[in-house]
């Protein structure tokens, strides 16, 4: 059985949910303590030195980062319509796997923390990568219905559950257009998972 | 014919003339003209909307992101030895791009960034992101010569630059053995190329 290292109101984690939806797989989730710190005592440090979640276990096969473990789903379950054998489609992929780890999470994601639970951040500089990504993927998206060729991709749920928060950030996506249609596409999907939701005035569930 | 192209003194950039190299393929570099901001020109943004290098063109097939570059000549000329098959080494390859694209860009590349190049930067965040990032590297690497499993992969190559360069973000890795035996294990290789020499006190080569 998998099971999935989780924090509720993370993002990171949501792709991970996400992508075992839509492969339809069992899966168990064990929530984090965050209150005891569970993410930074030995017993899961000795499992993911970041001290991190999401973190699958699926039988003993233990990955840690949330783009490592959408790699590891859709090569291991996905078959080729999720893992593509074609090069220059697995690097589109990869592309915007980076995207997800560097822009994405130095942007919008740490934005939300900022506003959401009070982490300090350069506001500045998280609004102008941003701006920067946002524009970059709504160009992407202008005549494309997925980020990589004609298929949803891993590189989709990479992107997506921080842009469909970044309002949690302060950030307002509706005037990028084909974002936002993108993201009405993703949430009109059979196995699609909403986010749990979270009380904005406390950053409690 | 592979066109790289390429800023010299760029850490991400390095990894390709790496890997290149290490794949013995032939390759020519364009330089970016990066005076007159030849990586944000109409030309080049159409080329890579994140007007950044490396970028590859491997007659005609185009891929961005240093990262994503490092899969695509693994998967397409690297075999088996440098694109496994197994989901998990995939997967563990992966975590390893995503710290590159992550905690290695924003520690210590962005400490590079400052020293260097007088980059404004948040420099506690990138001195703590730093330490974190090379303190579990050298703890992976106490037991095992590569960061994934027992070969050498696109793993390491796309950790190594920013450490090998972290001295001229004021960081001194010589503390940490087992990154700087790996360190001297990389550069010993038979295709190794070194970075070109950079005039610390004008930043220029």
């Amino acid at each position: 059985m998998i099971k999935l290292y989780n924090i509720p109101m993370s993002g990171n984690c949501h792709k991970i949910r996400l992508m075992l939806c839509f492969l339809d797989l069992d899966y168990t989730t064990l929530d984090l303590d965050l209150s005891n710190r569970e993410q930074k005592s030995e017993a899961y440090l000795q499992r993911n030195p970041f001290g991190q979640a999401p973190l699958l276990d699926d039988n003993g096969t233990i990955i840690r980062d949330s783009q490592a473990i959408l790699v590891y789903l859709a090569s291991q379950y996905g078959g080729e319509q999720w893992w593509p054998k074609a090069p220059n489609q697995l690097a589109e992929i990869s592309a915007w796997l980076s995207t997800a780890a560097n822009e994405i999470t130095h942007g919008p994601a740490l934005l939300r923390a900022h506003h959401l639970f009070g982490r300090e951040i350069n506001q500045p500089m998280a609004l102008a990568t941003t701006q920067k990504v946002l524009n970059i993927i709504d160009a992407q998206l202008s005549n494309q219905s997925w980020l990589v060729s004609n298929t949803m991709s891993i590189a989709d749920i990479a992107i997506y559950p921080y842009i469909a928060l970044a309002h949690q950030g302060e950030i307002d996506i509706s005037s990028f257009v084909h974002i936002s249609t993108w993201c009405a596409r993703i949430e009109a999907l059979h196995h699609y998972i909403a986010m749990p939701g979270i009380d904005m005035h406390t950053g409690e569930q």
